[in-house]
């Protein structure tokens, strides 16, 4: 049974009014900008502990203020090095930096170790680690969009996903995939009772060895699930340079859609759809062109920016069509296979998490990215989390209470 | 009929004795290292002209010194943001920073500039501007390496070249050519008496636009020459991963060169050769795969490293093969097309400058980077160079005599 907490919730947003419009009847709202040191400080210094949904970059100034007021702060973003670097104080001053503890980083974490420490208990030995989520929408909505995809998450993130290289391992041998190889070298992933996806290997696999105490695994591979198709189109933007974040275009106001693609095609005679066919080998009813076009590249529609990188651009395109309507439902997908030795014989353990968004406000991405940072967050003020300094939700403290909450509101992992 | 100068020439080098065994007889030697201030600043206050042959991002510390002692700059390399950043004190101070006065930049410029001013001369407008520069192997050097190439330039700036974004015009239209398609989208061009060739873009051409005049072009392109065969076999290290600069691998004593390669493909059942064969749809006795054969990149052979990054290997492995043997020849190989109306008829001009190396020393690139620098020295010491601050060879009071020097060495355009 749950105890009603005393509690009192304050909203913070740049804009006062979405702060209101946010916390409704469940609290009070406030401006806050980061950057205003006086406004932050003034609003830090009234809380006992911060929550911080600000883009990533952002926490460490969020942190900083934290240490110098001493409060508790959450996030649901990556550890930065720099986030990493506050641990000692924070630890001096016991004070909780609680990060990853959303989705993905966050819910992946906590199912995967709650079977971790369950198959070392029993005394197996985990020998391989796959783990994908992927924020996608739901069957029922917009069926005919081809690439069986909405923004329902930082779109400039989904733009630029896995710029860089993705590090993981495989059979005991460090494997690279580099940008330009990564939508194409995709994993087929059956998931009982959802069907076949497309997985991606996210950017570093390796550093989570350690962090879940799996240095002797032969495979750890950590990645994103997309519906199948998704990868294939998408892979044609990251091929032509439409995701490239380097350089600024300029004085593009008069640019369309169709011009914009062109700048990637060469001057060749033939449409931009006929270049494109050519250049990646596909039909002209493919899949990939059907995607493009339901998007609206191929429209002679301004773009409607001055300037801005081809990724910018490429956001401002896809937003027109990728945005959530009132009815559409989004769908989180979460799947893990680990293999392991239990009295000299392999094992596998297969299981997955479905969540499904009620509207386009009460996403499903909102749901399972904020209910584990409440969840913390109450179980904090119950003093039932005792660790300090610089954490993410790798221990039984922590994920167990997490995961027992979440499953009453029916977010659990389901067993294949 | 070239008049004697009374000049001494000190020649400064990190390793003294590779700086006598350069100069030889015809000048003095010296310990040079940029980064020992004491010792730059003495070793060039005792000079009048500098010229500066250091790794280009070293230029910046030389130029500071050379303004602080009133002393003239010479070097190959592309002007920076922060070399352009001392016009206007070099200005004030009277002293010369000539920049890309080399082969490519360099040569490139003045035989461009040549052409280009005498057809305004003549009344004439540009309307394309097509040029590309390779430095490659004599036909008679290592005819059993299918690469048709070999180092003789700074190995790491081949490894990495044409990271980043293409940039250029074509028919009036901004085309954008990510790296990932670099090594794909190729052209064809094809020089009288020397055969058939692949060029592809130079990192920013639009630059050029205002460098060269020549705002109103419709087709504005600067690019790299390679033997026929060589893109498409240097394209495999691209889409790999293989040119990666980003990031480190540790721990590699024991890689071989197909361990190497490995680290870049699946886990899949099949040979190294099968795999690549595979992810790039080629025949198993395709061109590619003989030209990574031919490097080595099959053998079990150590690569001799304890950690890099991909792009440092890959020099590494390349190096072993790469390298110019004594008899060796080197081919330098530039090439002009340039449109232009004059009294309403379209006309082309296509021209090209080929010099072939003398042997590992002597090489082709040597002379076509070192000639021009040194015969601007000259120029400059005979008070024949009037222009002041940083430039380039772009003007005629700079390229014309240089190209007329060049020309009894024997080396100029040839008019097809």
């Amino acid at each position: 049974k749950r105890q009603a907490l005393n509690i009192s919730i304050t909203v913070g947003d740049i804009s006062p009014s979405l702060a209101q419009e946010k916390v409704g009847s469940a609290g009070s709202s406030l401006s806050f900008d980061i950057v205003n040191k006086e406004e932050s400080k003034d609003a830090i210094s009234r809380s006992d502990i911060v929550i911080s949904l600000l883009p990533a970059p952002l926490h460490p100034q969020v942190a900083e203020l934290c240490l110098e007021l001493k409060k508790h702060l959450l996030t649901a973003s990556y550890v930065s090095e720099k986030m990493k670097s506050f641990d000692a104080r924070a630890n001096e001053l016991g004070l909780l930096f609680l990060n990853e503890c959303g989705l993905d980083p966050g819910l992946d974490h906590m199912t995967a170790m709650e079977l971790i420490d369950k198959i070392k208990e029993d005394g197996g030995a985990i020998e391989s680690f796959e783990s994908f989520t992927g924020g996608l929408i739901a069957p029922s909505t917009d069926p005919e969009n081809p690439w069986r995809y909405k923004f329902t998450w930082n779109p400039r993130n989904v733009v630029v996903a896995g710029q860089g290289t993705a590090k993981f391992l495989e059979n005991n041998r460090s494997k690279y995939i580099p940008y330009q190889q990564l939508f194409k070298r995709t994993t087929s992933i059956t998931i009982p009772d959802q069907g076949e996806f497309d997985g991606y290997a996210n950017r570093d696999s390796l550093s989570y060895l350690e962090v879940y105490g799996l240095q002797k695994v032969k495979t750890m591979i950590r990645g994103t699930l997309r519906n199948k198709g998704y990868c294939s189109a998408w892979n044609i933007f990251v091929q032509l340079g439409c995701t490239d974040d380097a350089y600024v275009l300029n004085d593009i106001e008069q640019l369309t859609h169709r011009d914009f693609i062109e700048l990637f095609l060469s001057d060749e005679v033939g449409s931009t759809e006929q270049k494109i066919a050519k250049l990646f080998s596909l039909a002209f009813n493919s899949h990939e062109l059907a995607c493009l076009k339901w998007s609206g590249f191929f429209d002679e529609e301004k773009i409607g920016l001055d300037k801005g990188t081809p990724a910018q651009i490429l956001e401002r395109i896809l937003n027109k069509k990728w945005v959530l309507k009132p009815d559409d439902k989004d769908l989180i997908l979460m799947w893990h296979r680990f293999g392991y030795k239990l009295k000299n014989t392999s094992h596998e353990i297969e299981a997955s998490l479905s969540v499904i968004g009620n509207d386009f406000i009460q996403t499903a991405m909102a749901k399972t990215v904020g209910l584990p940072l409440a969840i913390a967050t109450e179980l904090l003020i119950q003093n039932k989390i005792t660790k300090r300094g610089v954490v993410i939700p790798t221990t039984k403290e922590i994920y167990q209470p997490i995961l027992k909450e979440l499953k009453k509101l029916g977010i659990e992992l389901k067993h294949h």
